[in-house]
Protein backbone atom coordinates (compact mmCIF):
# COMPACT_ATOMS: atom_id res chain seq x y z
CA UNK A 1 0.00 0.00 0.00
CA UNK A 2 0.75 3.57 -0.58
CA UNK A 3 3.10 4.87 1.95
CA UNK A 4 0.86 8.19 2.37
CA UNK A 5 -2.41 7.55 3.69
CA UNK A 6 -4.35 10.74 3.49
CA UNK A 7 -7.77 9.30 4.31
CA UNK A 8 -6.50 9.46 7.94
CA UNK A 9 -6.48 12.85 7.67
CA UNK A 10 -9.32 13.39 5.87
CA UNK A 11 -11.21 10.99 7.89
CA UNK A 12 -10.15 10.54 11.23
CA UNK A 13 -13.19 8.87 12.24
CA UNK A 14 -11.39 5.70 10.66
CA UNK A 15 -8.35 6.32 12.88
CA UNK A 16 -10.78 5.09 15.75
CA UNK A 17 -11.25 1.70 13.56
CA UNK A 18 -15.30 2.60 13.67
CA UNK A 19 -15.87 3.37 10.38
CA UNK A 20 -13.08 1.88 7.47
CA UNK A 21 -15.08 2.62 4.74
CA UNK A 22 -13.35 5.43 3.22
CA UNK A 23 -9.97 4.07 3.89
CA UNK A 24 -10.85 0.73 2.17
CA UNK A 25 -12.53 2.79 -0.72
CA UNK A 26 -9.48 4.14 -1.19
CA UNK A 27 -7.72 1.19 -1.04
CA UNK A 28 -10.19 -0.57 -3.39
CA UNK A 29 -10.16 2.66 -6.01
CA UNK A 30 -7.32 1.62 -8.15
CA UNK A 31 -9.03 -1.48 -8.89
CA UNK A 32 -11.08 -1.66 -12.00
CA UNK A 33 -13.48 -4.46 -12.74
CA UNK A 34 -13.87 -4.94 -16.41
CA UNK A 35 -16.92 -6.83 -18.15
CA UNK A 36 -15.41 -8.02 -21.55
CA UNK A 37 -18.68 -7.97 -24.32
CA UNK A 38 -21.48 -8.72 -21.56
CA UNK A 39 -24.75 -9.44 -23.55
CA UNK A 40 -26.92 -9.32 -20.85
CA UNK A 41 -27.35 -5.64 -19.96
CA UNK A 42 -29.18 -7.71 -16.32
CA UNK A 43 -25.60 -8.69 -15.68
CA UNK A 44 -23.88 -5.55 -15.61
CA UNK A 45 -26.40 -3.89 -13.49
CA UNK A 46 -25.98 -7.04 -11.16
CA UNK A 47 -22.21 -6.47 -11.58
CA UNK A 48 -22.91 -2.99 -10.36
CA UNK A 49 -24.46 -3.96 -7.50
CA UNK A 50 -22.19 -6.34 -6.11
CA UNK A 51 -19.14 -3.84 -6.69
CA UNK A 52 -20.52 -1.40 -4.62
CA UNK A 53 -21.80 -3.22 -1.67
CA UNK A 54 -18.13 -4.19 -1.11
CA UNK A 55 -16.77 -0.87 -2.22
CA UNK A 56 -15.37 -0.76 -5.69
CA UNK A 57 -16.22 1.87 -7.67
CA UNK A 58 -14.45 1.69 -10.81
CA UNK A 59 -16.55 -0.44 -13.66
CA UNK A 60 -15.31 -0.83 -17.24
CA UNK A 61 -17.12 -2.06 -20.28
CA UNK A 62 -15.93 -3.19 -23.39
CA UNK A 63 -18.46 -3.30 -26.05
CA UNK A 64 -21.76 -3.92 -23.83
CA UNK A 65 -24.09 -5.58 -26.37
CA UNK A 66 -27.07 -3.41 -24.19
CA UNK A 67 -25.84 -0.51 -22.05
CA UNK A 68 -27.05 1.91 -20.87
CA UNK A 69 -30.08 -0.75 -21.02
CA UNK A 70 -32.88 0.21 -18.09
CA UNK A 71 -32.92 -3.38 -17.10
CA UNK A 72 -29.26 -2.61 -16.43
CA UNK A 73 -30.17 0.20 -13.89
CA UNK A 74 -33.16 -2.08 -12.15
CA UNK A 75 -30.40 -4.86 -11.40
CA UNK A 76 -28.38 -2.10 -10.10
CA UNK A 77 -30.53 -1.18 -7.42
CA UNK A 78 -29.13 1.88 -6.02
CA UNK A 79 -25.87 1.45 -7.36
CA UNK A 80 -26.79 3.97 -10.48
CA UNK A 81 -23.72 6.10 -9.66
CA UNK A 82 -21.39 3.44 -10.42
CA UNK A 83 -23.38 2.40 -13.83
CA UNK A 84 -23.09 6.15 -14.84
CA UNK A 85 -19.59 6.34 -14.17
CA UNK A 86 -18.92 3.43 -15.90
CA UNK A 87 -16.26 3.38 -18.59
CA UNK A 88 -17.21 1.98 -21.91
CA UNK A 89 -14.43 0.91 -24.30
CA UNK A 90 -14.15 0.11 -27.32
CA UNK A 91 -11.19 -2.61 -27.26
CA UNK A 92 -9.51 -4.11 -23.95
CA UNK A 93 -6.25 -2.29 -24.89
CA UNK A 94 -8.37 0.65 -24.10
CA UNK A 95 -9.50 -0.71 -20.71
CA UNK A 96 -6.36 -1.72 -19.69
CA UNK A 97 -4.62 1.83 -20.68
CA UNK A 98 -1.80 2.41 -17.81
CA UNK A 99 -2.91 -0.64 -15.60
CA UNK A 100 0.34 -2.60 -13.75
CA UNK A 101 -1.53 -5.93 -13.36
CA UNK A 102 -4.66 -7.61 -14.62
CA UNK A 103 -6.00 -10.94 -13.81
CA UNK A 104 -8.42 -12.90 -15.93
CA UNK A 105 -11.18 -15.10 -14.14
CA UNK A 106 -11.84 -18.35 -16.05
CA UNK A 107 -14.73 -20.77 -14.86
CA UNK A 108 -12.50 -24.03 -16.33
CA UNK A 109 -8.88 -24.71 -17.11
CA UNK A 110 -8.19 -23.17 -20.51
CA UNK A 111 -5.40 -23.82 -23.08
CA UNK A 112 -3.38 -21.09 -22.30
CA UNK A 113 -1.33 -21.85 -19.72
CA UNK A 114 -1.35 -19.14 -17.19
CA UNK A 115 -0.37 -18.71 -13.66
CA UNK A 116 -3.41 -19.83 -11.81
CA UNK A 117 -5.00 -18.39 -8.91
CA UNK A 118 -7.45 -19.08 -6.08
CA UNK A 119 -9.79 -16.14 -5.54
CA UNK A 120 -8.33 -15.19 -2.32
CA UNK A 121 -5.13 -15.30 -3.70
CA UNK A 122 -5.87 -13.36 -6.60
CA UNK A 123 -7.65 -10.55 -5.03
CA UNK A 124 -4.76 -10.43 -2.52
CA UNK A 125 -1.84 -9.99 -5.59
CA UNK A 126 -3.89 -7.64 -7.27
CA UNK A 127 -4.79 -5.34 -4.41
CA UNK A 128 -0.81 -5.45 -3.60
CA UNK A 129 0.27 -4.65 -6.45
CA UNK A 130 -2.29 -1.44 -6.68
CA UNK A 131 -0.07 -0.04 -4.44
CA UNK A 132 1.70 1.20 -7.94
CA UNK A 133 -1.00 1.68 -9.70
CA UNK A 134 -4.19 0.75 -11.28
CA UNK A 135 -5.25 -3.07 -11.73
CA UNK A 136 -7.73 -5.04 -13.49
CA UNK A 137 -9.83 -8.29 -13.26
CA UNK A 138 -11.54 -9.25 -16.18
CA UNK A 139 -14.61 -11.18 -16.65
CA UNK A 140 -15.29 -12.64 -20.22
CA UNK A 141 -18.44 -13.21 -21.56
CA UNK A 142 -21.67 -15.08 -20.18
CA UNK A 143 -21.56 -17.83 -22.85
CA UNK A 144 -17.99 -18.78 -23.87
CA UNK A 145 -15.69 -16.41 -21.17
CA UNK A 146 -12.91 -14.71 -22.11
CA UNK A 147 -10.60 -15.47 -25.37
CA UNK A 148 -7.36 -17.02 -25.46
CA UNK A 149 -6.23 -14.26 -27.02
CA UNK A 150 -7.95 -11.83 -24.12
CA UNK A 151 -6.67 -13.71 -21.10
CA UNK A 152 -3.13 -13.78 -23.10
CA UNK A 153 -3.14 -9.89 -22.30
CA UNK A 154 -3.00 -11.35 -18.28
CA UNK A 155 -0.10 -12.19 -16.05
CA UNK A 156 -2.61 -14.81 -14.19
CA UNK A 157 -6.29 -16.44 -14.25
CA UNK A 158 -8.41 -16.42 -11.40
CA UNK A 159 -10.04 -19.86 -11.66
CA UNK A 160 -12.99 -20.30 -9.22
CA UNK A 161 -13.21 -23.91 -8.50
CA UNK A 162 -16.63 -25.47 -8.78
CA UNK A 163 -18.50 -28.33 -9.44
CA UNK A 164 -16.75 -29.79 -12.14
CA UNK A 165 -19.91 -31.10 -13.45
CA UNK A 166 -21.74 -27.98 -13.05
CA UNK A 167 -18.99 -25.07 -13.67
CA UNK A 168 -20.74 -22.03 -14.70
CA UNK A 169 -21.29 -19.42 -12.34
CA UNK A 170 -23.61 -16.36 -13.16
CA UNK A 171 -21.62 -12.82 -14.27
CA UNK A 172 -22.70 -11.43 -11.55
CA UNK A 173 -22.41 -14.14 -8.96
CA UNK A 174 -18.74 -14.54 -10.34
CA UNK A 175 -18.03 -10.32 -9.52
CA UNK A 176 -19.70 -10.75 -5.85
CA UNK A 177 -17.48 -13.23 -5.19
CA UNK A 178 -14.41 -11.47 -6.34
CA UNK A 179 -15.18 -8.05 -5.01
CA UNK A 180 -16.07 -9.91 -1.58
CA UNK A 181 -12.50 -11.42 -1.69
CA UNK A 182 -11.01 -8.04 -2.68
CA UNK A 183 -12.85 -6.56 0.24
CA UNK A 184 -11.15 -8.74 2.58
CA UNK A 185 -7.94 -8.28 0.96
CA UNK A 186 -8.33 -4.84 1.27
CA UNK A 187 -9.14 -4.88 5.14
CA UNK A 188 -6.15 -7.37 5.46
CA UNK A 189 -4.07 -4.72 4.82
CA UNK A 190 -5.16 -1.85 6.35
CA UNK A 191 -5.73 -4.02 9.47
CA UNK A 192 -1.69 -4.90 9.30
CA UNK A 193 -0.35 -2.30 7.30
CA UNK A 194 3.18 -3.41 8.10
CA UNK A 195 2.43 -6.77 6.45
CA UNK A 196 2.69 -6.82 2.82
CA UNK A 197 -1.02 -7.85 1.65
CA UNK A 198 0.53 -10.30 -0.46
CA UNK A 199 2.71 -13.35 0.01
CA UNK A 200 5.13 -12.09 -2.23
CA UNK A 201 8.06 -11.40 -0.48
CA UNK A 202 8.56 -7.91 -0.92
CA UNK A 203 10.68 -6.57 -4.41
CA UNK A 204 12.90 -3.83 -3.66
CA UNK A 205 12.63 -2.30 -7.15
CA UNK A 206 12.47 1.25 -7.11
CA UNK A 207 11.40 1.74 -10.84
CA UNK A 208 7.59 1.63 -11.58
CA UNK A 209 5.89 -1.77 -13.09
CA UNK A 210 5.20 -1.46 -16.82
CA UNK A 211 1.89 -0.59 -17.85
CA UNK A 212 -0.17 -2.74 -20.37
CA UNK A 213 0.56 -0.69 -22.84
CA UNK A 214 3.96 -0.20 -22.48
CA UNK A 215 4.01 -4.19 -22.77
CA UNK A 216 2.07 -4.32 -25.54
CA UNK A 217 4.51 -2.09 -27.66
CA UNK A 218 7.41 -4.04 -26.44
CA UNK A 219 5.48 -7.62 -27.65
CA UNK A 220 5.15 -5.63 -31.17
CA UNK A 221 8.80 -4.67 -31.07
CA UNK A 222 9.60 -8.09 -30.18
CA UNK A 223 7.56 -9.84 -33.00
CA UNK A 224 8.99 -7.68 -35.44
CA UNK A 225 12.33 -8.14 -34.50
CA UNK A 226 12.08 -11.62 -35.01
CA UNK A 227 11.08 -10.82 -38.01
CA UNK A 228 13.88 -8.89 -39.12
CA UNK A 229 16.68 -11.32 -38.04
CA UNK A 230 14.06 -14.10 -39.77
CA UNK A 231 13.86 -16.02 -36.70
CA UNK A 232 11.34 -18.28 -37.89
CA UNK A 233 12.25 -19.32 -41.09
CA UNK A 234 9.50 -19.89 -42.72
CA UNK A 235 7.76 -21.46 -39.65
CA UNK A 236 4.90 -20.24 -37.88
CA UNK A 237 5.52 -17.47 -35.07
CA UNK A 238 2.38 -17.73 -32.86
CA UNK A 239 3.64 -20.68 -30.35
CA UNK A 240 6.85 -19.02 -30.18
CA UNK A 241 5.36 -15.37 -29.49
CA UNK A 242 2.77 -16.79 -27.34
CA UNK A 243 5.59 -18.45 -25.45
CA UNK A 244 7.76 -15.10 -25.10
CA UNK A 245 4.69 -13.43 -23.99
CA UNK A 246 4.19 -15.71 -21.28
CA UNK A 247 7.43 -15.84 -19.90
CA UNK A 248 8.05 -11.81 -20.20
CA UNK A 249 4.51 -11.10 -18.74
CA UNK A 250 5.59 -13.91 -15.85
CA UNK A 251 8.54 -11.73 -15.27
CA UNK A 252 6.45 -8.73 -13.90
CA UNK A 253 8.71 -6.09 -15.87
CA UNK A 254 9.24 -2.17 -14.84
CA UNK A 255 9.19 0.20 -16.76
CA UNK A 256 12.97 1.11 -16.84
CA UNK A 257 13.20 -3.01 -18.15
CA UNK A 258 11.04 -2.55 -20.70
CA UNK A 259 13.33 0.19 -21.86
CA UNK A 260 16.33 -1.81 -21.96
CA UNK A 261 14.57 -4.61 -23.60
CA UNK A 262 13.28 -2.02 -26.37
CA UNK A 263 16.87 -1.11 -26.46
CA UNK A 264 18.44 -4.36 -27.35
CA UNK A 265 15.56 -4.49 -30.05
CA UNK A 266 16.48 -1.41 -31.71
CA UNK A 267 19.85 -2.48 -32.09
CA UNK A 268 19.38 -5.94 -33.13
CA UNK A 269 17.24 -4.14 -35.85
CA UNK A 270 19.55 -1.88 -36.50
CA UNK A 271 22.85 -4.86 -36.70
CA UNK A 272 20.14 -7.05 -38.80
CA UNK A 273 19.18 -4.16 -41.21
CA UNK A 274 22.80 -2.93 -41.97
CA UNK A 275 23.33 -7.07 -42.76
CA UNK A 276 20.61 -7.32 -44.67
CA UNK A 277 21.53 -3.82 -46.88
CA UNK A 278 24.63 -5.42 -47.82
CA UNK A 279 23.92 -8.49 -49.46
CA UNK B 1 -36.02 -33.90 4.38
CA UNK B 2 -35.48 -36.46 2.33
CA UNK B 3 -31.77 -38.61 2.92
CA UNK B 4 -31.18 -39.61 -0.65
CA UNK B 5 -28.75 -38.03 -2.84
CA UNK B 6 -30.19 -38.07 -6.19
CA UNK B 7 -27.01 -35.98 -7.42
CA UNK B 8 -24.98 -39.29 -7.01
CA UNK B 9 -27.01 -40.83 -9.05
CA UNK B 10 -27.37 -39.05 -11.99
CA UNK B 11 -24.22 -37.68 -12.28
CA UNK B 12 -22.22 -41.07 -12.03
CA UNK B 13 -18.65 -39.17 -13.64
CA UNK B 14 -18.74 -38.02 -10.63
CA UNK B 15 -18.38 -40.89 -9.07
CA UNK B 16 -15.07 -41.80 -10.75
CA UNK B 17 -12.78 -40.24 -7.76
CA UNK B 18 -10.75 -37.93 -10.45
CA UNK B 19 -12.16 -35.07 -8.46
CA UNK B 20 -13.53 -34.60 -5.16
CA UNK B 21 -17.24 -33.83 -6.37
CA UNK B 22 -18.56 -36.56 -4.40
CA UNK B 23 -16.69 -36.23 -1.23
CA UNK B 24 -17.52 -32.74 -1.23
CA UNK B 25 -20.83 -33.39 -1.85
CA UNK B 26 -21.29 -35.57 0.90
CA UNK B 27 -19.32 -32.85 3.31
CA UNK B 28 -22.28 -30.61 1.80
CA UNK B 29 -24.98 -32.62 2.29
CA UNK B 30 -26.26 -32.28 5.46
CA UNK B 31 -26.31 -27.90 5.03
CA UNK B 32 -29.53 -27.20 4.57
CA UNK B 33 -29.63 -23.62 2.21
CA UNK B 34 -33.43 -22.46 4.16
CA UNK B 35 -35.01 -19.45 2.19
CA UNK B 36 -37.51 -17.42 4.21
CA UNK B 37 -40.00 -16.02 2.67
CA UNK B 38 -38.49 -15.22 -0.49
CA UNK B 39 -40.97 -12.87 -3.22
CA UNK B 40 -38.84 -12.88 -6.28
CA UNK B 41 -38.79 -16.38 -7.56
CA UNK B 42 -36.12 -15.51 -9.69
CA UNK B 43 -33.92 -15.13 -7.03
CA UNK B 44 -34.57 -19.02 -6.07
CA UNK B 45 -33.25 -19.91 -8.97
CA UNK B 46 -30.28 -17.53 -8.85
CA UNK B 47 -29.75 -19.98 -5.12
CA UNK B 48 -30.40 -22.50 -6.55
CA UNK B 49 -27.66 -22.19 -8.99
CA UNK B 50 -25.25 -20.74 -6.76
CA UNK B 51 -25.87 -23.53 -4.28
CA UNK B 52 -25.17 -26.36 -7.02
CA UNK B 53 -21.94 -24.16 -8.43
CA UNK B 54 -20.91 -25.26 -5.56
CA UNK B 55 -21.62 -28.30 -4.56
CA UNK B 56 -24.62 -28.27 -2.29
CA UNK B 57 -27.81 -30.04 -2.65
CA UNK B 58 -30.20 -28.91 -0.19
CA UNK B 59 -32.61 -25.61 -0.62
CA UNK B 60 -35.78 -25.40 1.22
CA UNK B 61 -38.25 -23.27 1.10
CA UNK B 62 -40.61 -21.43 4.12
CA UNK B 63 -43.49 -20.03 2.59
CA UNK B 64 -42.37 -18.74 -0.58
CA UNK B 65 -44.79 -16.82 -2.52
CA UNK B 66 -44.32 -17.99 -5.95
CA UNK B 67 -42.81 -21.42 -6.28
CA UNK B 68 -42.69 -23.39 -8.46
CA UNK B 69 -42.70 -20.73 -11.31
CA UNK B 70 -40.78 -20.53 -14.87
CA UNK B 71 -39.01 -17.31 -13.57
CA UNK B 72 -37.12 -19.66 -10.81
CA UNK B 73 -36.15 -22.21 -13.57
CA UNK B 74 -34.64 -20.01 -16.02
CA UNK B 75 -32.55 -18.39 -13.55
CA UNK B 76 -31.49 -21.51 -12.16
CA UNK B 77 -29.70 -22.71 -15.88
CA UNK B 78 -29.51 -26.24 -15.12
CA UNK B 79 -29.97 -26.40 -11.71
CA UNK B 80 -33.55 -27.85 -12.42
CA UNK B 81 -32.88 -31.14 -10.17
CA UNK B 82 -32.00 -29.34 -7.30
CA UNK B 83 -34.94 -27.12 -7.59
CA UNK B 84 -37.34 -30.26 -8.22
CA UNK B 85 -35.92 -31.38 -4.85
CA UNK B 86 -36.58 -28.42 -2.53
CA UNK B 87 -38.61 -28.83 0.31
CA UNK B 88 -41.43 -26.47 0.42
CA UNK B 89 -42.33 -25.54 3.95
CA UNK B 90 -45.37 -23.65 5.73
CA UNK B 91 -42.94 -22.72 9.06
CA UNK B 92 -39.40 -21.87 10.09
CA UNK B 93 -39.97 -25.12 12.74
CA UNK B 94 -40.93 -27.56 9.79
CA UNK B 95 -38.08 -26.22 7.83
CA UNK B 96 -35.03 -26.70 10.87
CA UNK B 97 -36.74 -29.76 12.40
CA UNK B 98 -33.78 -32.16 13.06
CA UNK B 99 -30.97 -29.66 12.41
CA UNK B 100 -28.35 -29.40 15.61
CA UNK B 101 -26.97 -25.78 14.57
CA UNK B 102 -28.72 -22.46 13.07
CA UNK B 103 -27.61 -19.67 11.49
CA UNK B 104 -29.04 -16.80 9.85
CA UNK B 105 -27.82 -14.36 7.53
CA UNK B 106 -28.06 -10.25 8.11
CA UNK B 107 -27.17 -7.54 6.37
CA UNK B 108 -27.25 -4.95 8.80
CA UNK B 109 -26.51 -5.50 12.68
CA UNK B 110 -29.84 -6.28 15.13
CA UNK B 111 -31.70 -6.02 17.82
CA UNK B 112 -30.99 -9.55 18.86
CA UNK B 113 -28.05 -9.66 20.92
CA UNK B 114 -26.65 -12.92 18.92
CA UNK B 115 -22.88 -13.66 18.39
CA UNK B 116 -22.05 -12.64 15.25
CA UNK B 117 -19.65 -14.31 12.74
CA UNK B 118 -17.96 -13.03 10.03
CA UNK B 119 -19.02 -15.59 6.30
CA UNK B 120 -15.80 -17.48 6.67
CA UNK B 121 -15.93 -18.21 10.53
CA UNK B 122 -19.52 -19.35 10.02
CA UNK B 123 -19.45 -21.57 6.84
CA UNK B 124 -16.51 -23.47 9.38
CA UNK B 125 -18.84 -23.95 11.83
CA UNK B 126 -21.81 -24.92 9.98
CA UNK B 127 -19.80 -27.39 8.74
CA UNK B 128 -17.76 -28.60 11.47
CA UNK B 129 -21.05 -29.18 13.33
CA UNK B 130 -22.43 -30.74 10.03
CA UNK B 131 -20.46 -34.23 11.59
CA UNK B 132 -23.53 -34.10 13.93
CA UNK B 133 -25.95 -33.86 11.81
CA UNK B 134 -28.04 -31.64 9.58
CA UNK B 135 -27.40 -28.23 9.71
CA UNK B 136 -29.79 -24.82 8.14
CA UNK B 137 -28.07 -21.38 7.21
CA UNK B 138 -30.80 -19.53 7.32
CA UNK B 139 -31.58 -15.98 4.45
CA UNK B 140 -34.16 -13.88 4.81
CA UNK B 141 -36.94 -11.45 2.81
CA UNK B 142 -35.43 -9.31 0.12
CA UNK B 143 -36.96 -6.40 1.23
CA UNK B 144 -36.20 -6.83 5.05
CA UNK B 145 -34.60 -9.91 5.80
CA UNK B 146 -35.05 -12.40 8.92
CA UNK B 147 -37.18 -11.30 11.65
CA UNK B 148 -36.27 -11.12 15.13
CA UNK B 149 -38.30 -14.16 15.99
CA UNK B 150 -36.79 -15.86 13.52
CA UNK B 151 -33.15 -14.89 13.97
CA UNK B 152 -33.85 -15.97 17.64
CA UNK B 153 -34.01 -19.78 16.19
CA UNK B 154 -29.94 -19.49 15.17
CA UNK B 155 -27.40 -19.66 17.85
CA UNK B 156 -25.52 -17.42 15.57
CA UNK B 157 -25.95 -14.54 13.15
CA UNK B 158 -23.99 -14.19 10.11
CA UNK B 159 -23.07 -11.01 8.66
CA UNK B 160 -21.47 -10.52 5.42
CA UNK B 161 -19.67 -6.64 6.29
CA UNK B 162 -19.99 -4.42 2.91
CA UNK B 163 -20.33 -0.79 3.04
CA UNK B 164 -22.19 1.00 5.73
CA UNK B 165 -24.29 3.13 3.34
CA UNK B 166 -24.95 0.34 0.79
CA UNK B 167 -25.40 -2.57 2.55
CA UNK B 168 -27.58 -4.50 0.74
CA UNK B 169 -26.37 -7.57 -0.68
CA UNK B 170 -28.89 -9.54 -3.64
CA UNK B 171 -30.39 -12.46 -2.02
CA UNK B 172 -28.74 -14.56 -5.23
CA UNK B 173 -25.34 -13.52 -4.89
CA UNK B 174 -25.76 -13.37 -0.52
CA UNK B 175 -26.34 -17.16 -1.11
CA UNK B 176 -23.34 -17.35 -3.65
CA UNK B 177 -21.11 -15.98 -1.09
CA UNK B 178 -22.00 -18.49 1.91
CA UNK B 179 -21.71 -21.40 -0.42
CA UNK B 180 -18.31 -20.45 -1.91
CA UNK B 181 -17.33 -19.99 1.71
CA UNK B 182 -19.04 -23.86 2.81
CA UNK B 183 -17.20 -25.36 -0.54
CA UNK B 184 -13.86 -23.86 1.18
CA UNK B 185 -14.54 -24.72 4.93
CA UNK B 186 -15.48 -28.41 3.10
CA UNK B 187 -12.41 -28.54 1.00
CA UNK B 188 -10.27 -27.70 3.92
CA UNK B 189 -12.16 -29.94 6.66
CA UNK B 190 -11.50 -32.92 3.33
CA UNK B 191 -7.50 -31.79 4.02
CA UNK B 192 -7.22 -30.81 -0.01
CA UNK B 193 -7.41 -27.75 -0.05
CA UNK B 194 -8.90 -25.90 -3.17
CA UNK B 195 -6.75 -25.76 -6.30
CA UNK B 196 -4.19 -23.79 -6.16
CA UNK B 197 -3.18 -25.08 -3.30
CA UNK B 198 -1.44 -22.37 -1.58
CA UNK B 199 -1.06 -18.72 -2.29
CA UNK B 200 1.15 -19.45 -4.91
CA UNK B 201 0.29 -19.61 -8.51
CA UNK B 202 0.38 -22.75 -10.21
CA UNK B 203 1.66 -22.92 -13.85
CA UNK B 204 1.42 -25.83 -15.72
CA UNK B 205 3.84 -25.80 -18.00
CA UNK B 206 5.00 -29.13 -19.45
CA UNK B 207 8.55 -28.18 -19.71
CA UNK B 208 11.46 -28.48 -16.82
CA UNK B 209 13.40 -26.22 -15.32
CA UNK B 210 16.04 -24.59 -16.81
CA UNK B 211 19.05 -26.07 -14.92
CA UNK B 212 21.98 -23.12 -13.15
CA UNK B 213 24.25 -24.08 -15.80
CA UNK B 214 21.78 -23.71 -19.01
CA UNK B 215 20.73 -20.37 -17.47
CA UNK B 216 23.99 -19.59 -17.04
CA UNK B 217 25.21 -20.42 -20.66
CA UNK B 218 22.70 -18.35 -21.73
CA UNK B 219 23.49 -15.36 -19.89
CA UNK B 220 26.96 -15.34 -21.10
CA UNK B 221 25.35 -15.78 -24.81
CA UNK B 222 23.41 -12.61 -24.06
CA UNK B 223 26.90 -10.66 -23.06
CA UNK B 224 28.11 -11.68 -26.24
CA UNK B 225 25.68 -11.09 -28.15
CA UNK B 226 24.79 -7.75 -26.51
CA UNK B 227 28.80 -7.38 -27.27
CA UNK B 228 28.31 -8.10 -31.16
CA UNK B 229 25.28 -5.64 -31.61
CA UNK B 230 27.36 -3.19 -29.76
CA UNK B 231 24.17 -2.12 -27.09
CA UNK B 232 26.89 -0.68 -24.37
CA UNK B 233 28.30 2.25 -26.96
CA UNK B 234 31.65 2.31 -24.74
CA UNK B 235 29.74 2.42 -21.55
CA UNK B 236 30.10 0.24 -18.86
CA UNK B 237 27.97 -3.61 -19.04
CA UNK B 238 27.97 -4.08 -15.62
CA UNK B 239 24.81 -2.66 -14.64
CA UNK B 240 22.66 -3.82 -17.06
CA UNK B 241 24.03 -7.36 -17.52
CA UNK B 242 23.15 -7.62 -13.79
CA UNK B 243 19.77 -5.78 -14.41
CA UNK B 244 18.68 -8.61 -17.10
CA UNK B 245 20.32 -11.54 -15.25
CA UNK B 246 17.81 -10.48 -11.96
CA UNK B 247 14.58 -10.16 -14.63
CA UNK B 248 15.76 -13.68 -16.25
CA UNK B 249 16.09 -15.04 -12.82
CA UNK B 250 12.57 -13.47 -11.95
CA UNK B 251 10.61 -15.26 -14.57
CA UNK B 252 11.93 -18.90 -13.76
CA UNK B 253 12.73 -20.10 -16.71
CA UNK B 254 12.38 -23.28 -18.21
CA UNK B 255 14.56 -25.27 -20.45
CA UNK B 256 12.47 -24.45 -23.68
CA UNK B 257 12.75 -21.10 -22.92
CA UNK B 258 15.96 -20.81 -22.27
CA UNK B 259 16.60 -22.63 -26.12
CA UNK B 260 13.75 -19.90 -27.68
CA UNK B 261 16.09 -17.37 -26.20
CA UNK B 262 19.33 -18.68 -27.33
CA UNK B 263 18.05 -19.27 -30.47
CA UNK B 264 17.00 -15.91 -30.84
CA UNK B 265 20.43 -15.02 -30.10
CA UNK B 266 22.22 -17.06 -32.37
CA UNK B 267 19.70 -15.42 -34.83
CA UNK B 268 20.92 -12.21 -33.94
CA UNK B 269 24.41 -12.65 -33.94
CA UNK B 270 24.19 -14.39 -37.06
CA UNK B 271 22.30 -11.18 -38.87
CA UNK B 272 24.50 -8.83 -36.74
CA UNK B 273 27.60 -10.58 -37.85
CA UNK B 274 26.66 -9.99 -41.52
CA UNK B 275 26.30 -6.67 -41.15
CA UNK B 276 29.77 -6.09 -40.03
CA UNK B 277 31.27 -8.53 -42.48
CA UNK B 278 29.86 -6.14 -45.14
CA UNK B 279 31.54 -2.97 -43.51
Amino acid sequence: MSEKTPDSVTHPVAASGIDLAPDLREALSRVRIVLVAPSHPGNIGAAARAMRVMGLSRLVLVQPQRFPDPEASARAAGADALLENATVCESLDEALKGCVLAFGCTARQRGVPLPELAPRAGAERLLAASADGDVALLFGRESSGLENSELQRCQSAVHIATQPEFGSLNLGAAVQLLCYELRLAALAALDQPETPASSDAVDRRSDPPATQDELEGFFVHLADTLDDIDFHKGRGSETVLARLRRLYLRADLDQREVRILRGILAETRRAAGRGQQSE
